[in-house]
């Protein structure tokens, strides 16, 4: 939580139409996700691909990476091949996460997962063919923007994946389960892996993207990971306060699971004042950037608001 | 198999000493990738990624990268991140397809599957994890080359990994499996998948870090398709002819698995008449380069020669 250059907040944040923006935003994502992934032969595998990538959910970390390239005065295109990759990544680890070996979920945003679907075999590959197919999507198909941008934001990409990112972070997620003594530096530990390291790619893939000043980027990467964190604590505040049927996936899970929560060590309500610090601390990154950051700004502010 | 510009091959070809060759090689493969991936928190997936990455092996896929270079008059040095990567995509591969979901193996390369030492949800992490770093290696590592050239490279890594390649090879495989009107195109279309699409990868990776002409690549290309199906033919071969103990995995277990081979579809000597043909072919595309194609030639030999 560094904070730098904090200016005043623009006073028009709370008058900003988050929910036009987004479904703008989602639309157009949605389209370019659809196009991104056409059928071929073996069409099994492309279809079990398809069938989690276009299975809806937020599209916040596309979302994100083009809002950073408008936030710094580039045209959203040069970004579109990498918030697609994005969006396959997450889906991979959603696919991976649920198989039985791992989470064993049996529902994923309201819908059967995957393996329940195509079976155990097909959605291991379907997440390993969505894995290698973000990288060669974008590396094939960037344009507009120098090859030493896109081999930075392919270098960023695979550690957001890696050992240090969403793999490293599920495996200590899996060692913890069960655990009484996991404490808050851990557990942060956990989720700066599993949930703030590729939603700092969003970020910071599109500010390379758009050939951000260092400055530019360390702002937007505190940014990121001060909503990573908030928004892993929102999630936990969320499986013990709403519904399965509000959240789409099994609610109450963490507890049965024995998962150690924000929650679990800090009770409900601190850990509500915890994320509200941390949101309030990204949107000050960005009060800088007046006007042009208002979309971010108010993603952060939605992230603590939501019900889902 | 096409056969342009077909020269005489080189004398020394059965002079060459490919034993030295790729003793030097696979010494020099085995210490860059235990260079590549040092152990760091989590430790448990970087020793599951690395008991599989350091299980030995004959490391021909990074070889294959290597000698290309070298054939076409560059220093190797400019590809050794890719040639680590090929090994670490394979290793992926040979992962995730030993799961009990997939093939169900116990062994391979007479030790112990990833997934019996480490447990399921570790042995799908390390693959991923794996995947992920191969990417990033290339991109973070690879000097001396040209940006461009790096992004052609990491498309052509997806690509063989994808659903058009490893991962769509397998999902056909899997389909096949205790059908008994498999035809040698079906097959040949999984393996040129499963196998081709790798091996092909590793020489077109080492030819565009070379700033290869159009002509080297078609032809280097055609090279590796033909010994990647005679290789698959080979592997065909050997499980019906040879011990487990001479594997290093179970033999006869295609037969057991109600799996389509090529000895089942056109016999042993038919495979064998087969194999030999393509690697006579995958000679002949590199006799233009005279003394330079040896190792490459003398690889192409002795994938019809191997015991295992």
């Amino acid at each position: 939580m560094v904070q730098t250059d904090i200016q005043p907040a623009s006073p028009n944040l709370t008058n900003f139409d988050l929910k036009s923006y987004l479904e703008v935003k989602k639309e157009f994502v949605e389209q370019s996700i659809d196009k991104s992934l056409p059928i071929q032969e073996p069409e099994k595998i492309y279809e079990a691909m398809r069938y989690s990538l276009l299975a809806g959910g937020k599209r916040l970390r596309p979302i994100l990476c083009l809002a950073t390239v408008e936030l710094l005065g580039e045209n959203e295109n040069i970004a579109v091949p990498t918030a697609c990759a994005l969006e396959m990544i997450h889906t991979m680890s959603l696919i991976h996460d649920d198989l039985p070996a791992m989470d064993n979920d049996d529902y994923r945003r309201g819908r059967l997962t995957n393996h329940k679907v195509y079976g155990e075999d097909i959605a291991i590959l379907a997440g390993d063919g969505l894995l290698a197919y973000s990288f060669e999507y974008v590396a094939q198909e960037t344009v507009n923007v120098s090859a030493d941008k896109i081999v930075k934001v392919l270098a960023i990409l695979g550690k957001a994946v890696g050992a240090n990112g969403l793999v490293g972070g599920q495996v200590m997620d899996l060692d913890c389960e069960g655990k009484s003594d996991v404490t808050a530096q851990t557990l942060s530990s956990i989720h700066r892996r599993k949930t703030g390291a590729l939603l700092e790619a969003c970020v910071s893939s599109g500010a390379v993207l758009s050939g951000a000043k260092d400055s530019d980027l360390q702002r937007l990467s505190t940014y990121a990971q001060n909503i990573g964190l908030a928004f892993q604590i929102v999630d936990d505040i969320l499986d013990v306060t709403a519904t399965s049927e509000q959240l789409g996936k099994t609610a109450g899970k963490d507890i049965s699971a024995q998962k150690a929560t924000y929650p679990k060590i800090w009770g409900i309500e601190t850990s509500r004042v915890k994320a509200q610090e941390l949101i309030d601390n990204a949107i000050a990154q960005l009060n800088i950037y007046g006007e042009k950051a208002l979309p971010l700004q108010a993603i952060a502010q939605y992230i603590i608001n939501r019900t889902n």
